[in-house]
């Protein structure tokens, strides 16, 4: 039995970056850059005009004729001569021989004539080509998390694809002769099977979607062989039920007879104290604690940063904020609590129910208290460690 | 010209909940319960033991015969006398004439006998029908998010379908002679259209799917008609660009000739000052500046708070966290600024560029400053209110 720090060192040392593979820029949201971009262009592409207004040739004059008008979009290389000047638009190309543009809002125009009242500075509001971007610039770092803003920027500059790391395929493997798939009719000693849906949505709202479910007997054969099937299929296995210590427990035994590797098999904690670890090549598997509660807690606190390292983020773990509790708490078990919390701008409530058997606390909880397993005497105010869910 | 805060009660105001609509629980994901829900079983269904031991009916022995095995899943009601035990599993039914279950740890056993050791207290290790949750009882109210938590629970109770509210349809209309789609050749003076697939990943980050985009040209029929099909068709549109006071800008225009109620025109901030909201029925309408810094910062300062209230959230606004400033900074425009930030557990960055025409600093920032347009002179070390992205 380890500790929960050393668990969670271990799925970090154990877990590695998944392969760099080339999407297109629209569907890379959520996802890591495996290469470092340089931009294809100048950015903007061409002398720009910042403001509406006039571009006009800067010298002694104040008082131009105006002879067109250049739009967003247009390329309008007027010859622009002295005493000339041109009706522009924020985005619009400069022409070649103006460098200036004056503020619509300073400037008094009659009939085809401005004068201007308040004189710009030189190049005022004219953007140089490659100002903000210059072509083969450094613009965004491998191991960039894709947001839509570096989505918006990379097809601002041209960019249809890009290389990033891969996003895992997950098989859930549920065990359990008492389950009954949802919908059905419930006959007398079964239960609704509700994990495999509820990873299944948990997986999701990473990112992750690859995700087939599979159903397997309390029996040790066809636990074994469902098994090997998906160590070769899957990058991640993640197994629920079936790893306690009762004689219809297969899991660890069907795991360990298909050369899978344990890491780690119970963490002094509660819930989810009997979660297994393994690796067999590059397939992580978890063996997750049957109850609903233990499994979801074993998700976030476990899984969760294993997936993150393999998309390749730096910052794997779940946020942790602080937050004074609300009430006094003893944990005189010795082990290390995850409560299902309410917390809000300032303190953190322990929710009535903390059954593991059952998700109803849970799904009205918006984060996990973490006390450290040595952590025994609790006092309201104390400030706490909370893993917000959202 | 409006203040931030009033921008956001007025939006508040104007939106209203999506109608609701019956949904198959494994999509619900992420939405808002349109109904109290009420348990359809009682949750254990049956006595069931919460260990894996022996169950017995509680008396003066404390030596059984083992008649029988119950695993998780079987409904086996044997008839067990006094010095009879059954050998049970976690989860399993407990013979209706046995009132109590021995942890395994606590016997010894030889040869289908069992001696217990330590003898527990009458009802340990049983749960009872309906002890978790009881048939009829009220298990998630009204106006709860679903969480993957939520979903394993409703998927417990046998529950298939529920009353979730809807999420809006979106347009995005994007306006702009200047724009050439992502992928083709840049002819001179134009630029590459972005912020229709920024904002489109935008929404699908929120879980907005539903999205489709219009282009239009810098021309006031085009736009107006455009614009009423979008108004009728979808629960919110968004216009970018075409917003500001150019002679080009036709937006405003064909917002107001389709009898669209403006509710504000331009707020006193920087980036994002000319933002136009407006409703026509329940269709509520934002036009958004062009530039893509501005665009995306009046997204995540207006838009997603005008979607979360659609979607029924109560906390509708992108969370606020304080972090301490790492320079000195001098807010001398009188406006509100939202400042591209990079913040740690500690400290928050302003980044350098803050351009409004370009993506590069906002694709590597991972949340907006809000300083407020009074706040004037800012110290390093002061606490500041940062808007994190995720």
């Amino acid at each position: 039995m380890i500790q929960v720090n050393d668990a969670i060192s271990i799925i970090k040392d154990n877990c590695f970056k998944m392969a760099a593979k080339k999407i297109r820029v629209s569907k890379s949201l959520g996802y890591i850059l495996a290469e470092s971009i340089f931009s294809p262009i100048n950015m903007p592409p061409f002398r720009q005009s910042s403001m509406d207004g006039y571009a006009f040739s800067y010298g002694e004059s104040r008082r131009f004729d105006i002879i067109g008008t250049s739009q967003a979009g247009d390329f309008l290389n007027f010859e622009i001569k002295k005493n000339q000047a041109v009706r522009i638009f924020t985005g619009a190309f400069v022409p070649d021989n103006a460098d200036t543009v004056v503020m619509q809002e300073n400037i008094t125009a009659t009939e085809g004539v401005i004068e201007i009242n308040k004189m710009p500075l030189r190049f005022d509001n004219v953007r140089k080509k490659g100002e903000q971007v210059k072509k083969g610039e450094l613009v965004l770092k491998e191991n960039t998390l894709i947001t839509p803003a570096a989505i918006g920027f990379l097809v601002s500059l041209g960019i249809k694809e890009i290389m990033i790391h891969d996003k895992p395929k997950v098989a859930i493997v549920v065990t359990g002769n008492e389950l009954v798939k949802a919908g059905k009719k419930l006959p007398k000693g079964k239960i609704y099977e509700s994990n495999s849906i509820m990873l299944k949505v948990a997986l999701q709202q990473t990112g992750v979607k690859k995700v087939k479910t599979f159903r397997v007997k309390d029996n040790f054969e066809a636990t074994k062989t469902v098994l090997k099937d998906c160590l070769s299929d899957f990058d991640i296995v993640l197994v629920s039920g079936g790893i306690s210590v009762g004689d219809f427990d297969f899991v660890k035994e069907s795991l360990l007879s298909n050369n899978v590797e344990e890491l780690f098999y119970k963490i002094n904690q509660k819930p989810g104290k009997p979660l297994f670890f393994g690796k067999k090549e590059n397939t992580i598997v978890f063996a997750l604690p049957g109850n609903p509660a233990s499994a979801l807690t074993c998700f976030y606190v476990y899984v969760l940063p294993a997936i993150k390292k393999m998309l390749g983020y730096e910052a794997i773990h779940l946020p942790k904020i602080n937050r004074k509790i609300s009430t006094d708490f003893t944990n005189s078990t010795g082990k290390a609590l995850f409560l299902k919390a309410f917390y809000d701008d300032e303190k953190v409530t322990v929710l009535d129910s903390q059954s593991s058997a059952m998700l109803n606390t849970f799904a009205v909880a918006n984060g996990l208290i973490y006390l450290p397993y040595d952590l025994v005497n609790i006092k309201q105010e104390m400030e706490v460690t909370v893993l917000p869910f959202n």
